[in-house]
């Protein structure tokens, strides 16, 4: 059917026109389409997958950059489209909205064959995924993001879900999209903040098990950040990177953890946040948390402490936080941080799990990390102190 | 493991001890345990499975009876037991409910090895199961169902989920339990009522596929209610009837949808009382809408009336309703039925999906049924006039 699909209309403009990157996981597998313009397709693309109709999720900010645009390509292709939208923001991902977004999935009439499509940010795509995932027990959906970190993160891999008073994204499900469309030019209206806070997910790839992109990081991340044909080949390595630890372990029974390297100390920053944009955003978080996660093996002494200078070095050079006392608002506090840490949902019989690393590229699972020598670390950086390695 | 598992106390009385049915799903697989005084195993059972703390969901009319019979069984084996009590009732199985029993399973700090128990009938299973289909994407759950319905249906399978205000478990997930028990002796405290209203799913299995039990449930129905031995059979022979149609169709795809045999008039009929136990309970609405779906199918020519009366007089033996005027409080109306059908979720692309018969035990999946016909039938139904085959 590909072969009705008009190629996007700047398929010629100079640097690579697009990508595809495969997510292989047997009869769920699916294509993340990368490159500028792709969104153009959406409703071909939806039209080859069967749907008759679209429920359009997005948010109210997207709505007015993108909304229209997309819902006339799903017209076009002959495609019944309702939008919904709901308040751009983190506080969309609770009860009340998934609740507005399910019922209104039902109201649009939305049967088996259709699809729900996330046009949106992270928090579009893990509450649209999930109303997808539960509305008749399982519709199909499609990710168009619209953020650099949805592109590279979140909109990959099939996490979905809300966050409860209790947590971050502890309520929710697996459930894969059955097409990603990454149109890198829609990120020409994304505001440099957010850009640069999906940067520090494209950043984690390298420190995960890639150390050669980290080093291309420190080469090109400007470029990469200035919109040049390097963005496009970020997205698409960041996509493969994850399309492959997810093709490994679907349901992170093993090695997908690793995708949460950072996400320790980030999320427990965003708790004491309380998720307020005003103080951090997800992925300024977690920037820090990076930062954060490679001091903490430098002090375990599992990693060099030069490793862990250049990983804050290219963070900041980013224009990232890397340290607690980056966060204008934010009173850390090392119980609090612990106790923040202990409702993530990483906790496997009371006992701490960690993504650490022996260096960059090196990054591993370690379960069962002593409580006292996270206090000592959270305390030392809580006081801006450098900790020594013990 | 089962080696430490002291038999049930009445396991030498007469009539068959217990019984075990295999639900077969590959590693999804569990066990349906079935006889007097198998709940008594909960707290075992719970602890063989690797659990350390469990989240006991129940109403609280179970509660009062069986709460902490069950709670004391699983301390016994040595697990943290957390409950969580929601009102009974089918108001319990929303949007509403669901995020309390949520956030009250994190509160509890129910890790990925720990369990949720539902005990109460097909509301607390549903609710419950659903919940822990999405608590941290997925945590194990036992069913413990309280009423005949539950341990006939509900419990065995995996369908959890809440009703919306378009319809009935229209938000849902497949999730199956780890292991179910069934235990008999906790229907000694239902209402014969419930008990009846249960029994129609037992007939149903007779109709779907099975014409020589359904004769044994013509034989056997007064001793099934009255709970001599006869009882255990019946909860045995469905659970495995049920057993063997979702395992050949988890994610109901196919042959699945037989088991919604008397549920598309059934659900309708529902959705007109809108859910009042004063007018109607679940059970009583698919007694309706097995009778009805045989007389339509003769309607339609495709059964013989004969049949059709035979169904209808062994469910109004049993005292259940079989014409939409058996309900006091509900005013039928053919439009508003029609209405109420076509945002049933069995809808593909527009058109009725009905479970028909071509006799007992000859039930299919009908797909585009005229709309036209449904109505006609519907009219003459809902105006006490016996329809005349087309």
């Amino acid at each position: 059917m590909s072969a009705t699909i008009a190629p996007p209309a700047d398929a010629h403009a100079s640097g690579p026109a697009r990508e595809t990157v495969r997510v292989a996981l047997g009869e769920r597998s699916y294509d993340i389409l990368i490159g500028r313009g792709v969104s153009a397709e959406a409703g071909a693309r939806a039209a080859a997958l069967g749907a008759r109709a679209v429920a359009l999720v997005t948010d109210d900010t997207v709505a007015d950059l993108h909304g229209e645009g997309v819902r006339a390509r799903l017209e076009e292709a002959g495609l019944r489209c309702e939008t919904i939208t709901v308040p751009a923001g983190e506080g969309s991902k609770g009860y009340a909205t998934l609740a507005r977004v399910c019922d209104a999935i039902l109201a649009s009439r939305i049967e088996r064959g259709d699809l729900v499509l996330a046009l949106g940010g992270g928090v579009v795509g893990d509450l649209a995924g999930f109303a997808a995932a539960i509305v008749r027990r399982g519709v199909r959906f499609v990710q168009v993001p619209t953020t650099l970190l949805a592109q590279v993160d979140s909109s990959v891999g099939g996490k979905t879900g809300i966050n409860s008073a209790h947590g971050k994204n502890l309520v929710g499900a697996f459930h894969q999209p059955s097409l990603v469309l990454a149109d890198t030019a829609l990120l020409d209206t994304l505001p440099a903040r957010e850009l640069r806070a999906g940067y520090a997910e494209v950043v984690k790839y390298g420190l995960i098990d890639d150390a050669a992109f980290f080093a291309w990081c420190e080469a090109n991340g400007p470029a990469v950040l200035a919109g040049g044909p390097e963005r496009e080949r970020a997205v698409a390595h960041s996509c493969r990177s994850k399309a492959a630890i997810v093709a490994r372990d679907e349901r992170e029974e093993g090695d997908r953890a690793l995708l949460n390297l950072g996400h320790t100390f980030g999320h427990a920053l965003e708790r004491l946040a309380r998720y307020d944009p005003a103080i951090l955003v997800h992925g300024e978080a977690v920037a820090a948390g990076l930062a954060l996660a490679f001091r903490f093996s430098a002090y375990l002494g599992l990693c060099a402490p030069a490793d862990a200078e250049r990983v804050a070095r290219h963070l900041a050079a980013s224009g990232l936080p890397t340290t607690f006392g980056a966060f204008a608002g934010l009173a850390p506090d090392p119980e609090r941080l612990l106790d923040a840490m202990a409702q993530d949902k990483k906790v496997v019989a009371g006992q701490l799990t960690f993504i650490l690393a022996r260096g960059i590229g090196a990054s591993f699972v370690a379960k069962g990390v002593d409580v006292a020598a996270v206090r000592t670390f959270l305390a030392r950086e809580c006081a801006g102190e450098a900790p020594a390695p013990v």
